[in-house]
């Protein structure tokens, strides 16, 4: 059986319910901004992180719940309030929001995680967010609904919710894996994307399980890029739950190949998703880069490509100017030979070869103005060195990015 | 006698000539788009040039000159075509062009520089650039007039010409530098700038200028960011042609002090202008980062501070958001202690401290708003673990920068 994607969202999978609500800490009236996922029994869990130095303190939290615990039974995740840079008592604002969850939810706390995406630099505002927790608990649930409201209670300037939810093998079972997400700004993630959550039924051992995520995570929301900045409060967390009540996955084997390539789908699914959704974005950018000698030389070109301000706000204006990406390949920091490089732009409308062996074509300016029309545009980059692949999202840079960012505050 | 600034160009040095005029490169039917530098007798060169791997042909040519020549005596200028990934074509299109000035000019062709910019991707229109240089030879002139002309005719899209001129004492005599550059797009250099142009009467030994040239850079043009790419033509030449007639400067001391403060003074200049005049700015956005524990750590942060570009769009935006600097910081790949890291904001309307110890103040909205309106601004970081400092130029990320960068090449 293969990878299938169902209708539903981070509460598919047995066993997990969730709920999402507005407790009034985002400002106006009527927006989502605390969900909450659990388990109905300890899952083994497993996450990736920001890089930045400066980690928010459900970063930290998260963290020590993840490589010191490694099981967990619930999620609380708040968005206006980053609860970055917010020193000691940020961190035991994420402590006391565990704490306050493990109580109403009968877990000890070390088996609670936290997230929060907002604001850097001032403190959860604790009596909105324990009343919240106090909704939260009560209005759990397995239906479809539910799903959809953590999903949308997640979002800050997305535009859209981003959940998916996938079916598979396992040891001759239906085996599910739900996801969701918000992206948007400050994206470029370094081990983790903005927020991000998965559930699975399946039973897989605890360090297999990170693994695994380090390994998806590195070739999906690490080859994302919507503005360069790698936020404060970057997670990606799993939990798996083993209700499905298979022979524990705890090597490599079919078993393991199959979970690999269902957690692959869903989190190539949602990369795809930020990178489209990014602040202001129009179109979808993807960069293929093809015969490279090794992975990370055709991965480090990829995201080059993608970073680029110059290539990116040639997207949105539908300019064929394939110097800029031969331009931000140069100056990835990769090896390469410009002058074996190829450069095609690809698109539903075709596709055009712009560059050859470094040297533009005689390209038609019209055909390629068609092809790069449509919402979605991919640059195929073949470096003829080998027989290495990598592929990295981002999109367009617009006047909308700038308007967002130039007074997110208020 | 102190570095002073004369109302002066690119020929106030003895014994230079230049001149600056339309060859009909450009689109338009009044651009200048072709300039010369030329001096009366051979002049000691030093450079430094873009570390991108897609080096265009004239910085290839350049390096040529540059560190197999050793002296020069022109160079000439071109607009809107960057003859970069133009393979081995255009590296011909790039000797041609310094053997067809060098001849015009009773020189031979390796004393001949050259520099181009503009498109990426495209040959050089040689019939044009061949009559430009027959126009540009009868030019030359030492009036200052000749140097505005030359300054202006380097220009793409930037909004005024960066020229400067600055007398000092070298040997009991009055020394003279001049200078000009263009910038504006595609900025983030590695070691050089766009195109920067230098010129002294000052004799110093060849292996000392390009020493000094490198240590100058890497403190001024390498400190900028308009966007984050680094250019495929970035280049900055010195010629020292000697005519002052000081006692050669052949290694440390009070003469190569001078004159190091005096190259220090221009390419500080050029460099805060490159930045201020980034396309579609409105402000000048400096990092000063203290207190570091060595300078390349200062270094670090404060290119990630001016580069981020959600700090740039807050900038823009008048918003005391000193979150993304924290977070710019922290994915800078410098190590320090975030708690103990203060910011603060300065302009002429005054300064206010936005975070303590990696916590924000209770600063006023009101008062920030004010701070952060006039067009050149200035973030102070101290770190707090050292005597190091570093100092970065860049600035905001403006609507205009994207509309001139969505459709560039029309």
């Amino acid at each position: 059986m293969a990878v299938e994607i169902i209708d539903g969202g981070i509460n598919a999978p047995a066993g997990f319910k969730t709920c999402g609500l507005r407790a009034g800490i985002k400002e106006g009236k009527t927006n989502k901004d605390m969900a909450m996922i659990y388990s109905q029994v300890p899952a083994n869990v497993a996450g990736t992180f920001t890089r930045n130095i400066v980690k928010a303190a459900p970063v930290k939290w998260d963290s020590k719940v993840v490589f010191e615990e490694g099981t967990a039974q619930a999620v609380v995740i708040n968005v206006a309030v980053a609860n970055a840079s917010t020193g000691l008592p940020g961190m035991k604002d994420a402590e006391d929001t565990a704490e306050y969850a493990a109580k109403k939810l009968g877990l000890k706390k070390e088996n609670v995680l936290v997230a929060s995406t907002g604001v850097i630099g001032f403190r959860l505002p604790m009596d909105k967010i324990k009343s919240g927790i106090d909704m939260l608990v009560p209005a759990l649930s397995e239906e479809r609904q539910a799903a959809l409201d953590a999903a949308n209670a997640i979002l800050t300037t997305d535009t859209h919710k981003k959940e998916i939810a996938v079916t598979f093998e396992i040891d001759g079972k239906k085996a599910t894996i739900g996801a969701m997400c918000k992206g948007s700004g400050m994206i470029h993630p370094n081990m983790g994307t903005m927020l991000s959550f998965i559930t699975t039924d399946v039973d897989i051992d605890k360090d297999l399980l990170q693994k695994t995520l380090r390994e998806v995570v590195s070739k999906t929301f690490n080859m994302v890029s919507v503005d360069g900045d790698t936020s404060t409060n970057d997670t990606c967390l799993i939990l798996a739950n083993g209700l499905l009540k298979n022979k524990k996955i705890e090597g490599e084997g079919k078993d393991l190949d199959e979970f690999k390539a269902a957690l692959y789908t869903v989190a190539e699914f949602l990369a795809k998703n930020i990178a489209k959704d990014g602040e202001g974005a129009t179109r979808l950018f993807t960069a293929h880069v093809v015969g490279a000698p090794d992975y990370e030389t055709a991965r480090i070109l990829a995201k080059s490509i993608i970073t680029s301000n110059l290539t990116k706000a040639a997207i949105f204006g539908r300019d064929a100017n394939c110097g800029r990406i031969m331009c931000a390949m140069g100056y990835s920091g990769a090896e390469f030979d410009p002058d074996k490089t190829d450069v095609t732009i690809k698109s539903s409308e075709g596709s055009i070869k712009l560059v050859e062996n470094g040297l533009n074509t005689d390209f038609s300016e019209e055909e390629a103005l068609k092809i790069l029309t449509p919402d979605e545009i991919t640059a195929e980059c073949d470096i003829k060195s080998g027989e290495f692949e990598a592929t990295a999202w981002g999109c367009d840079l617009t006047y909308d990015y700038v308007k967002i960012n130039a007074d997110y505050r208020s």
